[in-house]
């Protein structure tokens, strides 16, 4: 590829040598992210340090027609980080710097690269925390969390990612850099902001971000209930909801990731549980002692047959530790496994859980459940073993079959792991064909040409293709090769 | 104008005759919405009664090339629904349906005509209710809500109308009717959503509203503090944030603005008082108590020499009084003022309110302040006298100055009662170009014409202007004749 070899040779004189990768050996350790069933091994990697540089390497692409992604720490687990076999892929791992840590405006400014966790560390001595907090935070960055609006458990309280973030420095597709919001709570204009965060990498790159800092709660407490089934713990949930107690987070695990978790962390939770739930309450000392014995007695009353009071932080993270483990214990009890992302209304809780389970029945398929079940997010876990011919696929169709359930019953195909390159082809059950081209309005604005992250989140560029009318004003968008990207 | 009376056949064709107002005194009822020193008499006025005849009036004015305007109860501070005197007026007052109230998902379903406060009494007796409230929320609309992305009192712990807002049916600039969002907390795809939430009425026209419910608090306390100046009621302010308490509201009135409220509702605030704070705190009950007795002591730390506590809601009814009849107020000390909207991080809150007192006395005007103070939303009244020559112009000046104090702090040049017309010539001291231009690739992908409330918001449209070349992908966006709007 002689325009690769042009492309490096620019990048090397712009950004230093030692930040542009095209040995295949080397350019192999970025061939996917956390969905690692697909792989694409980039044409060049670079590593730019700071955002000029980051500027500098999208401005190259722009004038060359190359296409690029961006990748945090690739812990994404939607593919939304692949790469493009003719493109770059922009590592922002190396803009790791805690710019400003501002207690007294509830604010921080970090570059993309910025590990989650330790914003939190940096936060902690001045009485505060970062609030989003995937699974993945003492690895994923920043810059990956703005691009996917990562939730995590406790984002039933707190809010996903774009509920903290104020303020973005970004490089637009034509390697532009810009402002969108600020450190104030709202800015005039329009919230592009908004649309910045979750748009995964497709409308350009993130190069410093300005968080709300969130006060350490006064009090944290932490319980397990035990029930006999699935049904029993979600009209628990229900119920807590329905009486305006809004818990910092509220997980359920059902017997089969109970037994994952065991086999691999042997957290000790109660035996014969067919589903628990973990609740935890933050805030002030008063509150969360009040509304503490208000959740034990609604847990009591829908079945729970234990329930055990984490009573020092020793026995919150014990709770915490099945859990957080539980999408990897997984691989204890099946050599292969696909972790599913879709939501619905809280209240069709026990209706999606039994029909997940006809669903696993009638195709023969395992399935572990493990839910932010205050906030209607499902991570059902669909079992399987490559080895066995036709596993892969029948785990793959259950799969499919989860997010039709969620869309029919009013939900959404992803809660927050994003569409990245897994889930294009569901858009379209959820968005009927106005929807997404008003949606590629915004795309078609800001990447004319189709570089940034080309193939990702929508399915066939309907709008931009069409031929000059109605929508006049819009570049038709470069048709990205799908075929080449999986 | 003839084009005026074929498109005034056509609509009265499509919508109705009694829909369609084109006598000179009829439509000078729309001449000004809330801000009434800016008037254009439209036109003609739509008074569509469905969503779809919303599209009908759209897609006439899309296909005739005639600008048009939104408007809902017309109780805007910035003129956003200013008319255009060749233009259409869209009235959505006329759609007025609660569609749906579901309290187990905590949501509701309006359309855009539906009065704030309506919303609140029918969520009620469920035990819910819509938490943004402007001031005005007696007779302003959920659509004006939504376009302005208004805010109110009690904003500081709620957010604004963007944080409760999770779903919109709109009518794009070209008459096409699209979802944005939904029920979910989050949807794939791009939050056009957020973009949508305070675009003025330049991205098209909402018909539909999905808002949150928030749960009536189980108690609400609200107390008022006395300090003999503003300093000491802004350390109060400081203080009860920083002990980690978050009030349902916080809010400041200077003397002057003390003196108006007593003079219009003799609310009876203490005698002496160079600034009162009025701090209400919802929540769990035992929550309230505790933070309630924090509150009262930092208050009396900071200064207070009074502190009054609501015993019940009638005594809480006049502690709000004062405050909410404070704009109109001024009119009993004033014979004319200027509502400005500023914003400042909290933490500049003391210095703020020494610059507008030494720009008032510089130019001999005299500026009542009235704050959200908890997230620093100021709105300085500015008093003058239109009668004696020359005053206007000194209050405008003032007025100016005091923006130019709160981008120079860090703050923000509307807090929520957005740009409009009045503060489009502002915009350029907050934002650069490159800003300003990658924000209108929005404005220009939407409305590629430039008919949907032209000349508001953004100043002269650069972006769309330029010959084709970098942003060869976006269509020019006719130039706005300003000065026939003013």
């Amino acid at each position: 590829m002689a325009g690769i070899d042009e492309l490096a040779a620019r990048l090397r004189a712009e950004i230093g040598a030692q930040r542009v990768l095209t040995d295949r050996q080397e350019l192999r350790t970025y061939e996917c992210d956390g969905l690692a069933h697909y792989k694409v091994v980039p044409a060049l990697v670079a590593l730019p340090a700071t955002a000029e540089q980051v500027a500098a390497v999208v401005r190259a692409c722009a004038q060359t027609g190359t296409p690029f992604v961006a990748r945090g720490s690739g812990t994404g687990l939607s593919g939304g980080a692949l790469p493009h076999a003719d493109g770059v892929l922009i590592v922002t791992s190396q803009l790791r710097e805690i710019v400003e840590i501002r207690p007294e405006d509830e604010r921080a400014v970090v570059q993309p690269g910025v590990i989650n966790l330790q914003l939190t560390k940096a936060a902690t001595p001045h009485g505060y925390y970062y609030a989003p907090d995937p699974s993945s935070q003492q690895i994923c960055s920043i810059g990956g969390n703005v691009a996917e609006n990562s939730g995590g458990a406790h984002c039933l309280k707190y809010g996903f990612t774009t509920h903290h973030v104020t303020g973005l420095e970004i490089v637009t597709p034509d390697g532009e850099r810009v402002r969108l919001g600020g450190a104030a709570p709202d800015t005039p204009g329009y919230d592009l902001l908004g649309a910045f965060v979750g748009s995964e990498g497709t409308l350009g790159v993130a190069t410093e971000v300005t968080v709300k800092l969130t006060r350490l709660p006064e009090a944290v407490r932490t319980l397990l209930a035990a029930f006999r089934s699935t049904d029993q713990a979600g009209a628990a949930t229900s119920a807590i909801i329905a009486a305006g107690v809004i818990p910092a987070a509220v997980e359920m695990m059902d017997a089969l990731a109970i037994e994952a978790a065991e086999a691999a962390v042997r957290c000790g939770y109660p035996a014969g549980a067919g589903a628990v739930l973990i609740v935890e309450l933050d805030g002030p000392q008063a509150e969360v002692a009040a509304q503490f014995d208000e959740v034990s007695a609604l847990c009591e009353a829908s079945g729970a047959f234990e329930i055990r009071i984490a009573a020092d932080d020793v026995e919150r993270a014990l709770i915490w530790r099945g859990r957080k483990s539980a999408f990897a214990a997984v691989g204890r009890i099946s050599p292969d496994y696909i972790v599913q992302d879709g939501v619905i209304p809280r209240t069709a809780l026990p209706a999606v859980l039994r029909r997940i389970g006809e669903i696993a029945a009638e195709h023969g398929v395992r399935v572990a459940n493990v839910f932010h079940a205050g906030d209607g997010n499902l991570h059902p876990l669909v079992l399987f073993d490559d080895a066995v011919p036709g596993a892969a696929e029948r785990a793959e169709t259950v799969s499919g079959a989860i997010l039709d359930v969620c869309i029919e019953l009013g939900g959404s195909i992803t809660g927050e792991h994003g569409v990245g390159a897994d889930k294009v082809r569901y858009m379209p059950r959820m968005f009927d064909e106005a929807d997404l081209d008003t949606m590629q309005l915004l795309r078609c604005a800001f990447d004319p040409d189709g570089l940034a992250n080309p193939g990702k989140v929508f399915p066939t560029p309907r709008l931009c293709g069409e031929p000059p009318g109605r929508r006049q004003g819009v570049h038709p968008l470069h048709e990205p090769d799908v075929a080449e990207i999986f």
